[in-house]
This record gives C-alpha cells, structure tokens and sequence, in this order.
C-alpha cells in the first residue's frame, strides 16, 4: 500500500493530509493519524447515504486507534442540509453525547458534510477539533483542505460560517467508487479548474486521461488527488484568511454561485453551476482583454466540460436575474464585484470595476 | 476631559479599550478610535433598552467620524435573547442591510448584546470586524475584553461561541447612571471577583468605598474600570483561547452558571449567581484547604457582597440537583470538574478530582 501523506504548514494550525487506497483498515498503522486519534472522545457527523456505505468501517478504525466512541449522527443528503437547522440539531446532539471541549468531531462525507460538521466544531463550546474524512471528488480536492466551514442562508450560500483548520484531513480515494457519476463529475468541474487557475501541465494530464477518469482508475485520481490538495495547500498557505491569494479559487464561482442560487440549490449540481461559471469567466476574460491565447482556453475549457459530461450553457434566466443573484454574494465588497479572470491556461487575475453591460454579455453568450 | 487608552497586545488581533466619562460627543479626537471606524459602513446591535437610552447618540458619534450607517437591530433585552433565533434573525438584517465583508458591527449594550452581536460578527462571511460600547457595568468590566463570544442552548449558557477580539472597546462610565440599580449590583460581583483572585489592594479599595459605589461616583468608577479591564487584559494576554491561565477568570462561574440554568435564567440576575458561586467556592477552599486567612476571606467576601446588596446564599434546589447542573457545564471535561478556588485574597489556584461529598457540603452551606 502506498500512502502519500502532504503537510499543510500554518504554525499551530498546520495538519497532514493523508492520501491513499482503500486502507481503512490500516488507519493505526498511520503515523500522522494515530496521534491526532488516540485516547480523545470522538463523534461522528455524516449523511444518511455515506452512513450506509461507510460509518461502520470508519467507527471500526476508530475503535481501532483507540478512540472512545461517543456516537454518531446522520442528516439527510444534499444542500438543503447545511443550515442552521441542521447545526441546532447537531449540538443538541453533542451535548446529549457529552462532548466536552478535549473532544473531536469527525466529518465523514461530501462538502456538505465536511462544511457543516466543520462549522459545529468550530463553534461548540467556542470551538473543538476536527478531523474531515472526505467521501466525494470536490470534498477530496477542495472542501476538505483549507478550513473553510460554513452554512447557507435563504439569502445565499456560504453566508455564515468561520475559518477553522482540521486537524487531519484523510482521504481514500476507493470510496470514489460508489459516488453517484453525476456527484463525480461534479468534482471534476473543480479539479479542471486547479489546472486552469494554477497548472497547465496539470491541465493536460485530464486532458490526455478522460477516459482513465471517467472509470475511475485509482491510479490516474491518487495523482488527481494528490495534485490537487497540494495546489490547495500552498494557496491556503500563503492566504489563511481569504484576504487576496485565496481569491483565485473562486474562479467561476461568483457566477456558479448565482446559478446555484436561483435554481435554488437543486437544478443544478455545484460543478455544473461552476462549470458554466468558469465558461462565463472565460468568456469575460475573452471580451475584456482579447487574444488567441483566450480563445483557445474556452474551446479547450469547454472541451474538458464537455468529455467529462458537464454543461457549458445553461437555458433558464436573464443575465440580469443573473447579475442580481450575484450582487448578494459575499466576495462582493461594496457593491463592486471581483472576477477571477484567466489570462491563460494556468494563470487568472483579479479584476474588479468590470462595467455591467460587458458582465451581462459574458453571461448572455452561455445562455441558450 | 481625561481619556484613558488600553492595549490588549495580541499581535494582528490588538486592540484598545478606550476609558472616558460623558465623552459620546468628543469620539472623533481621540486618535485610538477614528483608524477603526472612519469610512466604514457599520451596523449597530444593541436591546430594546440601550437603544430607547443611547441609539441617537451612538448613530450621532458614528457619522461623525465619517461612517456610513447601514441600519440597527434592536432585540428584546436580557438572557433569552442570547439565542440561536436571535442570531438567525441578526443575519437576515445584517444581509438585507448591504453588510460585507469590509463592513463593521458595533455591539452597543451589556453582556448578552455584546456576546450575541460579536458571535454574529465572528461568524457573518465568515467573520466581520466589531466594536463593542459596553453600557453594563458587568460588560464594562468583563465581558467585553477577551473576545469570548457566545450564545446559550436550552442545555446551558455560552456553549455555542467563537474567540474573536473585538477591534475596539469604547467604555463611557456616565452610562452606570442609567442602569437599572439590580444591574449595577449584578456587575459589581465581577468586580469583587477581580480582587478576590488577582488583587488584594484593589479589594480593600472596594471595601472602603462601598457608599461612593453604591452613589455611583464617577471617580471611583473610573478607577474601577480601569483596574479590572487592565486586569482582565493580562490574563487574556497570557491565554487567548482559555487553555490555561484564563481559567481563573472562571472563579464562581461554575457553580454560578449552574444556579443560573436551574432557574431558567430568570431567578437570579448573573451576578447574584456568582456571588452565591464565589461564596460556594471560597467554602470548599476552607473545607479542603483549611487555615484561619481563608475563613477571613470567606467573611470579608461575605461582609462586601452583603454591603452591595448581593445574597450570599440561596433556597431553592437541592447540592444534588446543583451539582448535576454542574456536570453539563463546557468547563468539566470528560467527566471532572476543575474548581478555581481561592488560597487568599489576590491569589487562587485550578482544583480537580475534588470528591462528590465535599462539593455537595460546600454547596449545601450556602443553601438555606
């Protein structure tokens, strides 16, 4: 078995992310897991479809590493579960299992799981440990590593919510295997989007093994993985607090967010909606400052989209209802929206003052 | 006018407090608050009591310094408002009013707006800035340096919160004159507690000027504030996130907060529960630590919460009850409870593994 294991440096808050296949099993033998484990009381926070593939082998590892079970709790899937309510539901149950402030949470899930389970423990009793256990793509590559917790609002997503680091982060790539294909391709959407943002190299590695993804080789994801959660790393590393590096990260996410938003969190999957985002920011970058350079970007961009099975258009609103969604988001400072722009295939900008009627083409030409 | 300024030095996260009397009109000239505020847009929290007293005030002060004034939202006054709900509702305003990222919170009022607001503020994207006007004589002395935030459940007070320093503290000492004469008492049990566990010559102080308190003398409250926030500032300073030394701060607070759930927040102000608390506390030092300087403490305790108008004892519920009350609290970790107790006036130390029936005769002889 190899495991990779990949540190995340930020002083008293640095943690490992560990990295392997189907080890469940031989979590103990871990030197960067055991420590964090062992002797702590320990709840379990997930959903009711990962409960059902997983909670047993996870409680098995714990038991395992020597860790007091205190219990565990199950939302229901999806979106609609990252909410006050639920976070009300999951202290009241913390506190009936008696967790105290020396014990830890583990966030065994998608990002859902991983964001909200994530916000409780930053927040109960003023803040606990936790470990994020990461059970879809997009949590594997992104939601899991950074410490961003948090939960929607009516008004939006993400509106409410803290930096906490985790204390480990462990990811098994086998469990890839029983994900849904559209919540795969989900994270696809945000694995393109490393290679655009950071990467080309990266960029044409997906490009050259669409076919290997789309079965889920194991051995092509232990480098998608890998590779990503190392991008990630270094951009958390250098911008904990999200106050100018991390921006970047957010390439097509003011537009998917919007797009979330107005299909209420359900038309759409999270990588769809980016993934049309990141058309959009594409397409604004290619208005804005031109060149073949850009063009080839969307067409391969959207190539990638399209061979994965991701839209590239989208057919419900008015780029004004668009516009508006996204105005309510919160990367939105004082009224004026930041874009994260490519210039090409590896590198984006920040741009900022972009005049309305040249955002409203840019979102016009991926509506049908 | 004399202006007092203190920095709490806690690197990217310092701040001051600011110490004045009737000073509302002359915020703009002093220099440690015009960097904060000026050309922000700010939000103010405050009860439905504060706000009929020092609203116009406050807004006034705030253009004046050139802030650009969102809205406020004024919630019922006292413990219930200390919510989840409450902090539901805060979000949906601050969202509805135009609140970024960039934007600042002013919490203007005692203890459970200045919790409830900075928790909205730490968590709001993922954490605003804040300030906060203390107008309680409790908050002005203790709640609100420190940065704990937090809200009750059902299942007890501040289990719910988040570490987050506020940006500055404003303290206007004319404000004592309008608050509620149970109020004031109430704050003075923190006071005495400061003496009690960090300094005996601010207690004899307080001892000899128990009529210029009760008349709520301006120079006596001057010094009053001062001592306790620089007090308070030290052990702060030595432990943000409540590892360690913060935990005399605590002294009183575990039976306190105890007497306070079981009378559903409302019997009891939270200061009449810790000064049973301290007096609980100072007597199980005796019983397990014995010696004639530790009686005299319990006396001279006694004698100046009884010169105050605080009760020293109470008669209602059961040690067993209490005690059970106790376990529940986010201070007792995995099952034992750590006691601050006294060993003389100015000096305590942390105590655990005390057994059952010694903490039940201490809580039994306050109970009448």
């Amino acid at each position: 078995m190899s495991i990779y294991s990949l540190n995340v440096p930020l002083d008293d808050r640095s943690y490992e992310i560990v990295i392997g296949k189907d080890f469940f099993s031989q979590w103990q033998d871990v030197p960067s897991i055991q420590p964090v484990l062992e002797n702590r009381t320990c709840f379990v926070i997930t959903d009711e479809n990962v409960q059902k593939l997983y909670l047993k082998s996870v409680e098995q590892c714990l038991t395992n590493l020597g860790v007091r079970y205190l219990g565990d709790y199950a939302f229901l899937p999806g979106e609609k579960s990252k909410s006050l309510s639920t976070v009300k539901s999951l202290y009241e149950k913390m506190i009936s299992a008696g967790l105290d402030r020396k014990s830890i949470i583990v966030a065994l899930g998608g990002g859902v799981v991983g964001d909200t389970a994530g916000f409780a423990a930053a927040t109960y009793m003023r803040g606990i440990d936790y470990v994020q256990i990461p059970t879809s793509l997009v949590a594997q590559v992104d939601s899991s590593v950074g410490g961003k917790t948090g939960i929607d609002l009516d008004q939006g997503k993400n509106l409410i919510g803290a930096f906490c680091q985790p204390k480990l982060v462990v990811v098994d790539t086998m469990v890839l295997q029983t994900l849904p294909i559209r919540e795969l391709v989900c994270g696809l959407a945000e694995v393109v989007k490393y290679g655009v943002i950071l990467d080309e190299v990266f960029f044409s590695f997906l490009e050259d093994n669409v076919s290997s993804i789309l079965n889920i080789d194991q051995t092509v994801f232990q480098t998608i993985v890998r590779k990503c959660c190392s991008l990630k790393a270094d951009v958390v590393t250098g911008d904990e607090l999200d106050q100018g590096g991390r921006a970047i990260l957010n390439y097509g996410h003011t537009f998917g967010h919007a797009l979330e938003k107005l299909t209420s969190y359900t038309g759409l999957t999270h990588g769809e909606a980016i993934a049309i985002g990141m058309g959009m920011a594409a397409d604004l970058a290619v208005m804005r400052y031109g060149g073949s350079e850009l063009l080839n970007l969307v067409k391969r961009q959207d190539d990638l989209f399209q061979a994965f099975g991701l839209p590239v258009k989208f057919n419900k609103f008015s780029p004004e209802e668009i516009l508006l969604a996204m105005a309510a988001d919160k990367k939105c400072i004082d009224g004026n929206i930041n874009f994260v722009l490519p210039e090409k295939i590896g590198k984006v900008v920040i741009d900022s003052g972009i005049e309305e009627d040249l955002i409203k083409q840019a979102i016009g030409a991926r509506i049908d």
